[in-house]
This record gives structure tokens, sequence and C-alpha cells, in this order.
């Protein structure tokens, strides 16, 4: 059994290669830009470790791996270009630097050469694989479509919110555990438990990314506390803000969201506090933990196996940034 | 042996279903609105017949057939975006109809879609055939990634030209055929042929769509007489008038792109026809349409069973819009 770090490293080694031909230059380098960028690699290590909950890793999985970090990097560079965001991980994005066609088009290779990788592996799971990973891909999207909704909607209600976090962000890393499950041999019970942990982790890891933003310690925070307050992103915090706020309340966020104050994060977070979102956030985050350490408690293998991954849970659950 | 109108009738009913759920609506709406649009849908019915060149219409065709429709789709969204194009097939493009950003995503999902399709096929082709499919779909970004190369660049040469076009347009219909062909259980020469046999029509295709552009009979050709003209796209046509003019019609070339005048269309029409740019495309037409017939009669069935190919070809070929 392989901890999260050593399999990253691992992965790192394999993924540290040009995915793509040289040319047209344009094209592919803008596709390798966003790659070398890094990040942690979450979601192709979860592959690698749904995978040794089981059995030993068996090679197809580093083709999964990589195409698990494929379909993400794709994901985020159409959602930079949608979002308009000039940065991403502190460096330009991807259409900022090339320019939106190009990034355009640099996503959607990348979605092709994911499937380039899920169609290397055995044949004897290669439907079930990409059954998955299609039905994945598909809800991402309408993740990211519903959020875009929310944005001109007045009302949200939490239920909805859930669902959103839950497409666009958390069914990713479940199917990603899943997928990783599936070549290590799983059956379908542990399929399922495996699935909803990664789903449960996830909308827990976006309630702490919605609470850190607001509550985060500034030393301890890579980015700017109340990036979220300042672009009136809805969020968990806010959403519930405007559930329990009194009248006034209501209307002092309301006044805060369309003037756009100098104060405006200090004030807000004055409202949060008085409304003790801090607290809800931290109950429903933890609601949300102990449901996905339930699954993983349910998956009928040795507890010495599941270490890893519990590991894992209290990593991106204890992490300040 | 049915022929291409028999078989796009029967593909046109069969595909005129709701190929997405219902939500997210802003989403779904959408990706069917392109597909409600209609077209040709030459792509498609050229892998029903290159299925029955030379077997039975396997049952596993319509899904590939759909998957390629798809596809299709998703590129002329995501190239329309790209091109900021307000009008397809005289209706609203889809991002002018519901935004880029839904535009986007929903050329992503149909992407998804179209491998949901795929993975839907007997085993014992699914690898081949997904491979591919992979190849071509980004060889068709990489011949938009050129084709958008092109345009900042003073000198395209003639062959560089022809290959973006190839990639843009031509793979797309050799790969739709030879995708027939494998499930009509053709060897590895035939599947060559008929590729070869795409590829050359397409280019031809394309030739005989900048020859109507520029000298097509405005009665019959359903679009306005010289857009490209208007809009400086390079053709073949400029390309071969920039290589053969001499340096005063190189420089009232130059001059008519750069001012464009009232009456730019018909002065480079004159130029055009100055030198014999007409004749020579037509030529250049001819030779590639020669070659796709050798190509189909290169290919190792009986004759008889060439005849609906060998129809599309005169069809593509003698349109006059």
């Amino acid at each position: 059994m392989q901890s999260f770090l050593e399999l990253a490293q691992q992965f790192e080694t394999k993924f540290n290669v040009r995915h793509f031909p040289k040319q047209p230059q344009t094209l592919y380098d803008a596709a390798q830009y966003i790659l070398a960028i890094g990040g942690k690699r979450v979601r192709p290590v979860c592959v690698l470790m749904g995978n040794e909950l089981f059995a030993d890793i068996n090679q197809d999985a580093w083709q999964v791996a990589a195409a698990i970090e494929l379909f993400h990097n794709f994901s985020l560079i159409h959602d930079d270009i949608m979002d308009k965001a000039p940065l991403r991980r502190g460096m330009q994005t991807v259409h900022a630097k090339y320019g939106d066609a190009t990034a355009l088009l640099a996503g959607d290779v990348m979605f092709a050469q994911a499937y380039d990788y899920l169609t290397r592996i055995d044949l004897s799971y290669v439907q079930k694989i990409i059954k998955l990973f299609n039905q994945t891909s598909k809800e991402v999207c309408e993740g990211q479509q519903i959020d875009m909704d929310f944005e001109q909607m007045q009302n949200v209600g939490m239920e909805q919110y859930i669902q959103m976090i839950t497409l666009k962000t958390s069914v990713l890393l479940a199917a990603s555990l899943q997928l990783g499950a599936i070549l290590g041999g799983a059956g379908e019970g542990n399929q399922q438990h495996i699935y909803s942990f990664g789903k449960n982790l996830g909308i827990a890891f976006q309630i702490q990314d919605d609470y850190l933003d607001a509550f985060g310690d500034p030393e301890k925070f890579g980015k700017q506390i109340g990036g979220d307050i300042l672009s009136n992103k809805k969020t968990f915090l806010l959403l519930h803000a405007l559930e329990v706020a009194t009248a006034n309340q209501k209307k002092e966020i309301d006044t805060l969201i369309s003037t756009n104050p100098t104060d405006k994060v200090e004030k807000m977070l004055t409202i949060y506090k008085d409304c003790k979102v801090d607290e809800w956030a931290k109950e429903l985050k933890e609601k949300y933990y102990k449901t996905a350490l339930k699954n993983l408690a349910d998956i009928a293998v040795l507890a010495i196996r599941k270490k890893p991954l519990y590991e894992l849970a209290i990593y991106l659950m204890e992490r300040e940034s």
C-alpha cells in the first residue's frame, strides 16, 4: 500500500512527458502549457488509490489516471474561458496566454487525447471504464452549466447548490476512485461505496474551500481572503446567510452585493459571523466528511488497506490553503 | 445496395430523437438546437455506405454514424465560436442564440455523447473504431488551428493549404467511410483505398466550394457570391492568384484586401479571370476527383457494389450550390 504522496510522485514522473505531437505548435504548446503548471494531481492519484485498495496496481491504471488528468485540465481550460479568468494556480490561464480560440481547441484535443489513453486498456473492461468516464464528463459539463445558470438566478436553494457542486466537482473525484476500483477487480457493492466516499468527500472539500476563502488564516491561505465575497460568488456561506439572516441583515447583504463598497469583505464577514455561518459551515463539512468516512468503512476489504485513503481524507480536510 | 438518399432518409429517422436528458435545459436545448437545423448528413451516411460496400449494414454502424454526426456538429459549434460566425445554414449559430459559454459546453457534451454511442458497439472492434475516431478528431482540431494560424501569415504555400484542408475537412469524410468499412469487415488494403477515396473527394469538394463562392451561378448558389473575397479568406483561388499574378496584379490584390472598396468582388474576379484562376481550379478539382475515382476503382469488391459511392461522388462534384 502506498501513500498519496508516494503515488503522486510516481504519477508525476510518468505523466511528465509530452502528450501531443510538435505540430501545429500553437495548438499543442497551449495544451502542454497547462499540464506543466502542475497541480496536486489528486484525481489521477485517486484512480491509483482506488485500484490499490483492492489489488496491486494494474498497468492500465496509469492510462486511466492520465486520461482523468487530461480530462480535468480540459475542463479547467474551458471553465477559465467561460469565467474569463486571468489566472490559474498563480499563472496566466491558457486563453489569457494563447487566445480564446486556441485555448478552446487545446481543450478539445486534450479531451480527445484522454480517450486515446482510455482505449489502450484491456478489452475486458474498456466499455465499463469508458461508460463511467462518459457519464462523468457529461455531469461535469452539466454542473458548470448549472453554476452559470445560478449567476442569473435570484434565489438558489441549498439542495440545488449541493447538486451543482456534486456535478461540477465531486463526481470526478468519485469516478476516479471507482475507475481505479474497477481496475482492481472490486465488486459492484464496493464500487458504489468508494464512489460515495469520493462524492461526499468532494462536497466536504468544497465547503472547506468556501470556508477558507472567507475565514482562512491570511498567513496560510495562498489567495486573497474574501475573493468569493468580492466577486459576489454564490457560495455555501452566502446561500446559508441569506437563508438565516434577519430582514435587516438581508437588506445589508443585498446592498453590499450591489454597491461593492471598499469595506465589503469586512462587513460581509461580520454578517456571516453574526449569523453563525462559520459554525454552520464547519458542521455541514463535518456531516459530509463523516458520511464519507462511513462509506470508506463500508468497503469490504481489510482496514489496513484503507489507510492511504483515510489519510488522504484527513489531508484534504485539514488543509488550511 | 442503397443510394445515398435512401440511407440519408433512414439515418434521419433514426437520428431525429432527443440525444440528451432534459436538464439542465439551457445546456441540452442548445445541443439539440444545432442537430435540429439539419444538414445533408453526408458524413454519417458515408459510415453506412462504407459498411454496405462490403456487407449488409451492421447494426453498430448506426451508432457509429450517430457518433460521427455528433462529432461533426460539436466541431461546427466550436468553429462558429472561434470564427464569431452569426449564421449557420441560414439560422442563428448556437453561440449567437445561447451565448458563447453555453455553446462551448454544448459542444463538449456533444463530443462526450459521441463516445457514448461508440462504446455501445461490439467489443471485437471497439478499440479499432475509437482509435480511428480519436486520431481523426485530433486532426480536425489541428486543421482548424492551422487555418487560424494562416490568418496571421503573409505567405501560405499551396501544399500547406492542401494539408490544412485535408485535416480540417477531408479526414472526417475519409474516416467515416473507413469506419463503415471496418464494420463491414473490409481488409486493411480496402480500408486504405476507401480512406483515400474520401480524402481526395473531400479535397476536390473543397476546391469546388471555393470555386462556387467566386464563380457560381448567383441564381443557383444559395449564398452571396464573393463572400470569401469580401472576408479576405485565404482560398485555393486567392493563393493561386498570388502565385501566378504579375507584380502589378499582386499590388492590386493587396490594395483590394487592405482597402475593401465597394467593387472589391468585381475587381478581384476580373483579376482571377485574367490569371485563369477559374480554369486552374477546375483542373485541380478534376485532378483530385480523378484520383478519388481511381481509389474507388482499386477497392477489391464487385463494381456493382460501388455504384452508390460513385453516384455520391458525382452528386458532390456536380452540385452548383
